[in-house]
C-alpha cells in the first residue's frame, strides 16, 4: 500500500495546525486510490512528528511512503531538516520505500494556481 | 491598468527572496494580459515593503491592484499585518482600487496541486 505524508512546519496557533489537518482530510477524500493512506506530520510545535507520522503510515500497512513538504521555499527545513528526519526512519525500516517529493513551492502548477487565485473575486 | 502584487513573508536567506522574484517573473510572463503589471513585495526582511510595492505599481499606472498573500496559513500576518499595510496605501491613494485576494493556502486548487506534486516522480 502507498501512503502520502504531508509535512508542514507546525505552528504555536492551534488553528494553523488544524488547517493542515483539514487539508489532509480533503486530500484523503480526493486521492481516489492513488494513496491508500494520507496523513500529516509536523517538523516542530505540533504532533505527530515526522518520524511518528512515518511510523504510523508503516504501521497502517504502507510499503511505500511519499513525503510531501508543504513549504513555499527551499530553506534549511526543506533542504536539511526534513530529509534528516526521513533518513532516521529509513534506517529503522529498510524494507519500506520512503521518497521525498519536491516541496510545494517548486511545483510547476504554482503559477497557474496563483493566477487563478488572483482572479478569484 | 490592473496590477498584481504578490506578497511574501521575506527571509534572511537571499535565495528565498530571489525564489519569490523568479516566481513573480514567471507569473508576469504567464499573466497574458490579465495583469499589465506584476511585482512582488515582502512583509519583512526584504525589499520592497508592501507599501513601496503598491506605490511602485500605482506609479507604473495601475488604477487597480490585486494583492495576493503568498502564505500557507491564516496567521496574524495574513489576518492583520498585510491588511494593515494595504490600508495605509489605500488612504494615500483613495482613487486606486486595491483588493486583497484570499491567501494561497485557501486556494480551491491546492488539493489538486498537492496530489499532482505527490505523484510527480
Amino acid at each position: 500500500m502507498k501512503a502520502l505524508l504531508v509535512v508542514a512546519h507546525g505552528s504555536r496557533r492551534a488553528e494553523s495546525n488544524d488547517e493542515i489537518r483539514q487539508l489532509t482530510a480533503c486530500l484523503e477524500r480526493q486521492a481516489e486510490g492513488a494513496f491508500g493512506d494520507v496523513r500529516c506530520a509536523f517538523l516542530e510545535l505540533a504532533e505527530p512528528s515526522i518520524p511518528d507520522g512515518l511510523r504510523e503510515a508503516i504501521r497502517a500497512g504502507a510499503g511505500e511512503v511519499v513525503v510531501l513538504p508543504y513549504f513555499l521555499s527551499a530553506g534549511r527545513h526543506v533542504v536539511k531538516d526534513i530529509p534528516a528526519e526521513v533518513d532516521s526512519v529509513r534506517r529503522e525500516h529498510p524494507d519500506v520505500s520512503i521518497s521525498l517529493a519536491p516541496y510545494l513551492g517548486a511545483s510547476e502548477g504554482m503559477i497557474g494556481l496563483l493566477l487563478q487565485q488572483a482572479q478569484s473575486d
